[in-house]
Parts: structure tokens; C-alpha cells; sequence
């Protein structure tokens, strides 16, 4: 059983390179965009949350592995699936797959911060609590 | 002679895509690096405008022809020429060339907005002027 | 009635800018995106064109205003609508709005070409008849 | 002393995002410019290994420690120092500063493959003969 939360990308021509592959550098924002799927999927808006509460995650550490590349018009799934949910700092493992096929994996550490400042916040609670729960999508 | 604005642009792997070639949208990139610094030899930073005047410059219309694909290693000359330096909005026509080889040619109108509402604001008077005698980098 | 063919894309940090908005050169992106979909269904992948028969399309022209902004987190929705279905040639209007509010328009050329060589090719007919009768993907 | 190889990269808009830093997948990009520089210091271009050898270097490994945000208008510094010179596969430290003020660390790992096939080659042992001794640009 799967039942961490994935985001389905599909592959256009601005995201491949001369190789005739996916520019590496393009999967942190497929994990991105599943991440910022999974805030959405918790309820957690981001340009709200920067509005409401000056408050934006920014990442920290990337630690990313490549196994297979990806080509125009595949159609990829992206994963995550929080490793660690602290007080001011999340760790999600993210994966990126093309059917059965994994493609990239890699840990993604992410920081709440003051906008205004970039200075490390804690998380807003009821967040943190609706982020130990989020559903997966096609579960 | 050639009294435009010239910056150099090399072509990383970032730039490429799948074609083998030099992703189209890429160039709208490589005209904005040639009039910031376009802007740069002015005196003006934009950041500073930014922070200081909460001005902006945004872009409001392009009009791009594509003429010949530049491909990895190539090093690219990116002219900056006023067509009109308005109050509140400046035209700029901006050439792509590979030594004498043409390859993007266009026009790009930037108008000038207060960062947090967006709205049409005058350019400082003393930006305009300063805009009008930019010294063409190595003429 | 909109019979215009239709593709969403949101909006992630990727496609910002510290301007606070969409970064303008991406719209270029989310409109090929749109134009990438628009010939799946006609059935048309250009990774297996350009396997089988060496044909890429290139753009050879781009023409865009932008009117308003988007920011993080919005839903867009870009449109396809052809002007011009030419032998070696599309012309396409594409338009993107948000609910009823348009931001961005334009028109695009792309031209036939082999990947090899860059030269000119004529679009395969059965391919172009297609084209003429893309189901709108909401009708 | 600082021996390391380092390249200069400026911060354009197309870089940043609207958190009002740059976004942090683009520091990939500023290291890969700075490793495709530090190649042709040694005086391998890439698109002629390409086209002469079929070789490419593709990225295998990424790891990456976010220290401090980059700003439109900086001026950064990318370093890239070998830590390991294998025969398929190369290890590279790079850093990334604005002043003396580290932004960004990583190691990156790229493997030398054939482009029509994507398996391992070994690296021409003249081209890793001469990364060993890459002069830095102003030491």
C-alpha cells in the first residue's frame, strides 16, 4: 500500500535540456509543486498564509539522488511524505517516479520564516497538526 | 558604426531544451539581463528604486521574431536601443546577434508602477534624463 | 459559448518574481503548455513526432500584452484558438485569464521544421486536418 | 589563499521570486555555469564533446546547505573545487558567497555518459588530466 501523498507533473519542452532529458535542476520544483499541493490538500494557502501572517517556508537543505532521467511528454509522479513535522522546520522525503520506474529521490528540509525579516517562526499549530494528517490524494 | 547597448550573454545547458536548441522564452530573459544593465550604466539600480521609490518597471507588451536558433557555448550579444522614453513608459527594440548573425530581434514596453498597488507612476525626471545619454559599453 | 480549447495552470513559486507577481517571460511557458495539450488532443505527441518522422515546431514569432497580474496560488486558464493553419506554418491566438478577468494575450507563429537540419517541412496533412477540429476539452 | 576555481554570476528578476530572494532551485543553475566555466578553463567545451564524442556530463548526485539569501542586483561568487577526479564520475564542492558572506554549500556528482544511450563512459583521460590542474581565473 501507498499512502504517501502524490501530484501528478507532466513533461513540456521548457523543461528539458540539449541532453534530451529533463534539466535536473527542474525536479526541486516538481517537488515543490507537490508540495505546495500537499500544504493545499492540509488546507494551507500560502499566499495567504505570507498575507495573513508574513510568514513563508524556505527551504533549507536539498540532498537529491538521480537514478533515470525523464523525457518530453512523460507523465511523472511526485511524492511526499513528512520525515520529521518540528515546531519551526519540516523534512519531507519526496520521490518522483514514472510509472514503476523511480526516477529522482531526495529530502527536502524546509524552514518557517518572517517574511519581513527571514528569521526563523514557529509553525502556527493548528498547521502543524492538519500537516500530520494530510490525506492522500487517491488513497 | 554600432552605438547601441551591448551585454554578452553565454548559453548554459539551463537555456537549452530538447530541440537542441536555445528555449524561445529564454531570450525574453537574456533582453531583460541587457536592459538592467542597460539601466545599471545609468546609475540605476533597481533594487534601490525598489526600496527607496517602491517603483518598479514592468513589462507590458513584446513583440519577438525569431530568426536562427543559438545552440550550448554560444556566446550571444543582446542591444539595448530606446524607441521611446516616455513620462510613465519606455520602448526599447533589443537585438540578439551571434557575431554577425541575427537571430532575435524585438520590442519590449516597460511601463513604470508603484510596487504595491501596480499602478502607473511618472519615471523620476532624473532617470529619464539619465536614460537618454546611456554610454554604449565599449564604443 | 467558448469553444476555445482550454488548459489550467496554476501558479507555484517557480513562476514568481520579487515583483510579487508572474514572472512575464513564463507566460510564454503556460502558453505552450496549452498549445502542447491542444495537440494531444488531437492526438498528436511531439516527442513521437520528432522519433518518427525527425519534426519539431518552432516558434518563428511571439506577440503578447499583458493587461493585469497573477500571483501565487492563482488558477489560470489559457486558451488555444488557431488563426492561421498553414502548410509549414500555425498562427495561434492564446489567451490567459483568471475567472473572467483576462491578463495576458498574444499570438504565436510556429513553423514546421526538421530537427535535424532546422529547415522547413510541411506539416504531415493528416496531422493538420486534426488540427482543424480540436475538441474543446469543457464543450 | 583561495585557490578555487570561482566564477561571478549577477542576480537578475528571472532569478528571484516572490518571497523578494532568488529561488533556491536556481543556485543549481549558478553552479552548473560555474562548472561548465571551470571545464572550459581546462579547455573542454561540452557541445564539442557532444558533437565529437557523444559524451555528456550528466548530474547524479546533488546535496545542498542554504545559508543566507541572495537579493536582485547582487553579485555572487560560485567556487568549484574537485573532490573527486574518477574515472566516470567527478565530485565537485562548490560555494556560493556574496562578499565574504557564504550563501550556499554543496557537493554535486556527475557521471560521464554517452548521450544516444545515457550509459556510463569513461571520462577521456586527457580532458580528466587536464581538470586536475584547472588554473583559478585570478589567483
Amino acid at each position: 500500500m501507498n499512502a504517501a501523498f502524490e501530484w501528478p507533473v507532466r513533461i513540456y519542452w521548457e523543461d528539458t535540456d540539449a541532453g534530451g532529458i529533463v534539466f535536473y535542476a527542474n525536479y526541486l520544483k516538481f517537488m515543490e509543486r507537490a508540495r505546495t499541493e500537499w500544504l493545499r490538500a492540509a488546507g494551507v494557502g500560502q499566499q495567504a498564509l505570507a498575507d495573513g501572517q508574513d510568514l513563508i517556508f524556505v527551504v533549507t537543505d536539498t540532498r537529491l539522488r538521480y537514478r533515470a532521467p525523464a523525457r518530453l511528454d512523460d507523465l511523472l509522479h511526485v511524492s511526499v511524505e513528512p520525515v520529521e513535522l518540528g515546531r519551526a522546520r519540516l523534512v519531507l522525503a519526496q520521490r518522483v517516479r514514472l510509472g514503476e520506474t523511480p526516477l529522482v529521490e531526495g529530502e527536502i528540509a524546509v524552514a518557517c520564516v518572517e517574511r519581513a525579516t527571514m528569521r526563523p517562526r514557529r509553525i502556527p499549530s493548528d498547521l502543524l497538526s492538519r500537516l500530520a494528517v494530510v490525506p492522500a490524494p487517491h488513497a
